[in-house]
């Protein structure tokens, strides 16, 4: 970096204490521990608003008329820009309208901003642009605002998109990681770890040939479908960056709950098994793009599944588990040797540049 | 880039010829000429919709209530991260709610993501978003969602910040760049350049001292006092990248009309004009990043420079030149010396990464 950065000329202060010896490292992009340490000790704090500090996948906000909006945006830095069952524009608009469907609300526009590598091939960004447009189609929402910067060559890869949506909540849904409840169900709507591989994949870096294709696709629909068949979905989140063991320990510490997993029900392709084995990965904490976290009131569960089972994105629902009392809000694994094994957020960063 | 980016697994395509030849350039991001002939070629076309294509600040959908919202994105790549008058952080906000109070909105929230370099200081990052806070809080709007995103070393410089932003917009307010008519008066709400010759000093590049701070500024206070004192703005427009002169020709083209400026009119400072002459610039095509162009209705002109009087970033508003009938949609400028020169849009880049 240039040294006039180290001249500041803001004279708003941070009421967070930090030292210069303190640096950003690839951790911090992680979505595991050191993530949420930077949220909530820096975010939270400064941009002080009860919105912002529920800590879902959007904001919601309340309308004049009483119903309500949810907000959210994402940035995207996936490396390649293609890969095996996507790129990074099929990406960031799957990743905006699954936050908002998270939330439990409707997609309803979507807004591009792009930042371009001096240099990038102009069918390359016709591509993406392209993919981003099937994908809005899918998911029946319009591109309605954009932006482009472009910064010189080295300054990104090709590209980085940054998307943010806004969606409607039909009155009476409300869908929160502070929602679950001892005895609630938890489902994975399919398979994990199959987009972490597919990225890892198409680098290069698997060290062999395969043929796992990334698994991000619009959720909205089938969540949509899945919120009309039952009252009782208390929570929805789509595993992401951290993947399903730091997603559910965020979910266990917004819901004050702990959560006991059935290590025999966790879904995975067997492709997905013989990668994260020769990598030493561990496919709890692999990033998924299409697949989300189902908690839901027991009498509903098999409500859910049926209806999971109707879309082409959750025909491999299964219960994983279920939400317990726990006041330390642990997240534990029944293993198939009937141990129990503490299930944490991600440590550190395993796979940079995912998403 | 990586050699994968060439081998595309995108299947859908886009409807736009390209070929390979044709390579992003700085130009492309420039706000000028060749930023909208991208617009126009590639993201009208695949994005397509009616929202998008009537190219103001933000995209304006109906409220199933009748009301009416406001939705915007920008990306911010300045370099340096500070400056005089202002940081990336004061940029982001102020820029997305102008864009916001341009089609008449009030700014209800925002969203940031965050592109993170590797090896940033934890205080630049946190004096980033206490500036964000402030700048927020005068706006009066809350930042309820967030991304962070961390690249390798060098792969940004310090940050990359995309904020989005939506508004409501009061019912029976129409404000838009296709609503100019001739006869209209063509105000300006101060001086012309600042941000722009700011950032260049702070980069060092003037070559010699100068004291000209960013004119970065909040204006949606100051837009909504306007329209409150006059029912007959037709067009807001902030001229960012590009300057007053570019964004004068967006307006021309989306109305269909001509204008006449008076370079007598024009508002610059001594310094700022002694910058330009030193380097070679036109003010006119300089960005601003706390000025607004107001067209209005004849009749109320000295209406609204009398409500734009009364705010600290309205003080120096003039009238600089008014709308004419024009088939081919020329922005005139009649000169000290009685002559006319056709004010075209800006060409090619002559100031890369100014917001």
């Amino acid at each position: 970096m240039p040294e006039q950065e180290s001249i500041s000329f803001t004279e708003a202060r941070c009421p967070v204490p930090l030292s210069h010896n303190e640096k950003i490292v690839m951790g911090h992009g992680s979505g595991g521990k050191m993530s949420h340490d930077l949220i909530r000790r820096l975010f939270y704090r400064c941009f002080n608003n009860p919105i912002l500090s529920v800590g879902d996948d959007a904001g919601v906000l309340d309308l004049e008329n009483g119903g309500k909006l949810a907000f959210c945006t994402d940035s995207h830095t996936v490396l390649p820009l293609f890969f095996p069952g996507g790129d990074i524009g099929k990406l960031a608009v799957c990743g905006t309208v699954n936050d908002l469907a998270m939330v439990g609300a409707i997609p309803k526009a979507l807004t591009t901003a792009f930042i371009l590598e001096e240099g990038l091939d102009m069918t390359v960004l016709a591509d993406v642009v392209a993919s981003m447009q099937s994908a809005a189609e899918e998911a029946a929402v319009q591109i309605v605002a954009g932006d482009t910067k472009v910064v010189e060559k080295g300054k990104t890869d090709g590209m980085f998109i940054s998307t943010s949506g806004i969606g409607v909540i039909p009155p009476g849904r409300n869908i929160s990681g502070r929602n679950a409840q001892p005895g609630d169900i938890i489902i994975l709507t399919g398979t994990m770890g199959d987009h972490g591989i597919a990225v890892l994949s198409a680098r290069g870096q698997l060290g062999f040939e395969s043929e796992v294709k990334s698994d991000v696709a619009p959720l909205a629909k089938m969540i949509e479908d899945v919120l009309r068949a039952s009252s009782q979905v208390h929570v929805l989140r789509d595993p992401t960056r951290g993947g399903v063991a730091t997603t559910l320990n965020e979910i266990a510490q917004q819901s004050n709950v702990g959560m006991v997993l059935q290590e025999g029900k966790l879904p995975i392709r067997p492709s997905v098994q013989a990668a994260c084995e020769m990598l030493g990965f561990d496919a709890l904490y692999l990033a998924n793009e299409g697949k989300a976290i189902i908690i839901v009131g027991k009498e509903d569960a098999e409500r859910v599944l049926e209806a999971l089972s109707l879309s082409p994105y959750g025909k491999e629902a299964v219960i994983i588990g279920e939400v317990v009392k726990n006041p330390v809000r642990r997240v534990l694994m029944k293993t198939a040797y009937k141990s129990t094994r503490i299930v944490d957020m991600l440590a550190g960063e395993i796979l940079p540049r995912i998403c």
